[in-house]
Parts: structure tokens; C-alpha cells; sequence
């Protein structure tokens, strides 16, 4: 029996229709779909009519599959020959730990190939109605996990001093410990956004500044998932959200 | 008349199977298309019968479209009742002065929507088959341009202090500079990678260190478009590479 192969799918923030095309062929080619718990469920429906579906959530705090699990399910119905596609939300690239499972795969002899997808952090400046990276304000983004595998936070001073536009992952439980700590290298003033479910239909946007984000954020109930970002370029934000004065963008404080 | 609008689409890296299919549909839904240089010419296949197209390229040192000119044309269609769609290569929001064409539309009274797409930096890492935040390396990804607007460069001494993966764009002219201003900072057996024509049948891929990817991108002639990727993260690729075997990944000195 031939070895199957591991296609890595990306499906994007949400929305079927933030799938790239290659996306949607490699999900109608699978034999069996892994599939993360933040990819839309009507994923499934591109799905060939013989495929598998094993959902196999990973949220933080709830039940999940372990990763190792997953990781073992891969190379079992890889090794049955089985083409597998395990679909993970935004990007795989970013942040959810595609680094482990390509480094087992191929060390257990398995092709691995993967589909770029749309990161939330874009789908959030496109819902915000910004660049990341407007040349008045910065000369890049940086795109950073406010959860530590140890337990720690990042190094947030020396993030801010590169004066580039920060899009947070995963920090939304602890906005107002990251707001503070970003708060002694950038001014109070500085622009910040929030965007929960961002590219879903469920998105929900916070304009504030760096001072006010963890208070309006709380007022309005936003948790997560949700990116954070922060950085002058973000003030292009403030403008678009009272031009189109949508509720949940207003800033709770002027 | 009513106003028109303008919808930025963002083309991904190049092959048009990277498209989004919310992409493809603005596409389809365009009056006018304004077409950047480095988005695949295919695309045009994708338009409305009677839709028009105006190839507004801006390459660097190349015959070229003035960015006022440009945001000059998009004004004009929209206010004659258009639906303009401007393409740009990867994501809209990620460089390529997104910023300044929204700020003068909004300003003009014109509806911009944004659609995203995969930048290069992701097609990169795909196409060199690593995550760009394996967490046994980093905490996170830069996306940086080389090419400031003032002809200075990035603090790459502040950047290389954070310890995440640097995805440096627009730097392959000056990959030499650049890895040398990295190298007072980061090892020079740092991992590192560049990547030319990512996401499209041109591309082509190296893998070397940070002391000779300088050397080797310009013995195998790497030069613009190009990502360039320096971090621990990259190391992985190296792995891949040397498993795959592929001719243009192979390293020039062991």
C-alpha cells in the first residue's frame, strides 16, 4: 500500500468565500478532513461524498483534542495511504502550531503540503477599513501570540520600541494587562482596535485608544477569539468608524 | 448620477487559484479594473464583458504610473457611477500604499471595500513547507519593508532584538546590506531564506544562513520580487530542503 500524503488546508477567517480556490480543490480531494473548531462548519459541505469528517477542536479552556492525538490521527490514515486534509482557521503558517505536526509528518515520511489561507489580522483590517502598514505611520507589522507556551507574556517593550503596527493573537482574556504593559513604552493615545470573529458574519469592531481599549473592550463584551491591534496606522480606524457610525465601533470615551 | 465605488482586491502572490473566491467575485462585479504590475495578467480573464482595464504598474526604476495619477483615476471612474476595482498583488493591506488610496478616497465621499488575499510572505513559507512561527523558535512574525519612503532603512538591530522570524520585503536588491546590518545582532548561522516569484510557477527558493545568503542569492541570480526570511523558524526549512533534494534550494556552503 502506498503512503497517502497530508494536505495542510488553510480556510481563512471564516467566511467561505475568504477560501482561496486551491483551498476549496484540496478539501474536495480529501479522503478524511481534520477540521479545527474556529473553521466555519459548512466547511464540510465542499467536502467529497465519500470523505471523512473528524472534528478535532483545540479551544483553550474547553474540551479538545489533545495535540498529540491529532498528530497520531494524521500519520495513521496517512500511512493507510488516505489523503488527509486537516483544516485550520486564518493561515496555518501563523501561530497553531502547523511547525509540530509538518516536523512529525515528515519525520515519519510524509508528504506535507500546504494551502495559504487569509489570517484573521488582515480580515480585520479589512473589516476595520486599514492598512497594517501605512507608510505616514509604520513600516510593518508585527504579528505576535499573547499566549506562551510557557506561560509568560512577550517582551512588550521591546515589541512597541519598533514602532510598527502590533496585531496581537489570543490576547483578548488579558487586553488590560497587555494594554498596560504596552502602555509604558507608547503614549495613552496611541490608536488600538479590537475585532472579534473578524471576517465572520459575527465580526464585531472596537475603536479606541491604547488607554481606553481594555475598559471599552469589557464594556462591550468582546472576548475571545479576537485580534488586537495597535499603532498609529490604526488611526486611519477611528476616522473610517465615525464617518460610517456603526454602534459597535463607537469608542465609549472621546 | 450616483457615485460610484471602489473595491481594493487583493490578487495574492500570483497563481490565480490563490485567489479568493470573494476576490474573484469583485473582479467579475468591476466597471473598471486597475491592474498593478506584478499581479498575473490571467486575471483579466476574470472580468465582465464590458468591464475596462487599465494597467497602472509602479515597479521600481521601471516605467511606471504615478501613485496620484492612479488614485487620479480611481476619483474620477467612481464619480462618473463606477464600480472601480483596483487589483494589487498579495494583500492589499500589506504595503503597497493601500493606506494613502483609501485616506483619499474616504476624503472624496467615495465607499472603498477591501478584499483580501494571501501576501507573499505566507506563499513564501508555503512554498518553503515551514510555519513562520514554529513555536520551538518564536513568539511571532515581522513583515518589514526594506524600501523606506526616505531612502533610510529599518532599525535592524531593534527588529532582530525581538527574536521573531523577519519577513523582509522589497530587500532582495539589497540583501547584502541587510544581512549584514542583521548580523551585528543575530548569529550568522542564523537560519535564513529567500524566496523570488513566491506563489507562482516562476518561483524559486534558497535556503542558507544569514553569513551567506547574501552570497548565494547572488550566485543563483535572486533578485526582485523576492521575501526574504531570517529566524530560527526558517531552520526547519532547511531540513525540508535537504529531504527534497531540490536543486535551486541546495546550499552553496555546507
Amino acid at each position: 500500500m502506498n503512503t497517502g500524503k497530508v494536505t495542510l488546508v488553510s480556510a481563512g477567517p471564516g467566511d467561505l468565500d475568504l477560501l482561496t480556490f486551491r483551498a476549496a480543490k484540496a478539501i474536495a480531494a480529501g479522503d478524511v478532513l481534520l477540521i479545527d473548531d474556529l473553521v466555519n462548519d459548512d466547511i464540510a459541505t465542499l467536502k467529497a461524498a465519500h470523505a471523512r469528517v473528524v472534528r478535532v477542536g483545540k479551544r483553550g479552556g474547553c474540551k479538545s483534542t489533545p495535540q498529540a492525538f491529532i498528530q497520531r490521527l494524521m500519520r495513521r490514515y496517512a500511512l493507510q495511504g488516505k489523503h488527509v486534509v486537516r483544516i485550520k482557521g486564518g493561515d496555518a503558517l501563523l501561530f497553531g502550531r502547523a511547525g509540530e505536526e509538518i516536523a512529525d509528518l515528515r519525520h515519519a515520511g510524509i508528504e506535507v503540503e500546504i494551502v495559504n489561507g487569509i489570517s484573521s489580522g488582515f480580515a480585520a483590517a479589512a473589516g476595520l477599513g486599514v492598512s497594517l502598514t501605512h507608510r505616514d505611520h509604520c513600516q510593518g507589522v508585527i504579528f505576535v501570540t499573547a499566549h506562551l507556551r510557557d506561560g509568560t507574556e512577550p517582551d512588550w517593550a521591546t515589541l512597541a520600541a519598533t514602532g510598527m503596527t502590533l496585531a496581537i493573537y489570543m490576547g483578548a482574556s488579558r487586553i488590560d494587562s497587555i494594554s498596560e504593559a504596552l502602555g509604558k513604552t507608547l503614549a495613552a493615545g496611541t490608536p488600538a482596535a479590537v475585532v472579534q470573529w473578524a471576517g465572520t458574519s459575527r465580526e464585531k469592531r472596537l475603536v479606541a485608544t491604547l488607554g481606553d481599549i481594555a475598559a471599552c473592550a469589557a464594556a462591550h463584551d468582546i472576548a475571545s477569539p479576537a485580534v488586537i491591534l495597535i499603532g498609529g496606522a490604526m488611526g486611519e480606524a477611528m476616522e473610517a468608524v465615525s464617518a460610517r457610525s456603526e454602534p459597535a465601533m463607537r469608542r465609549l470615551s472621546a
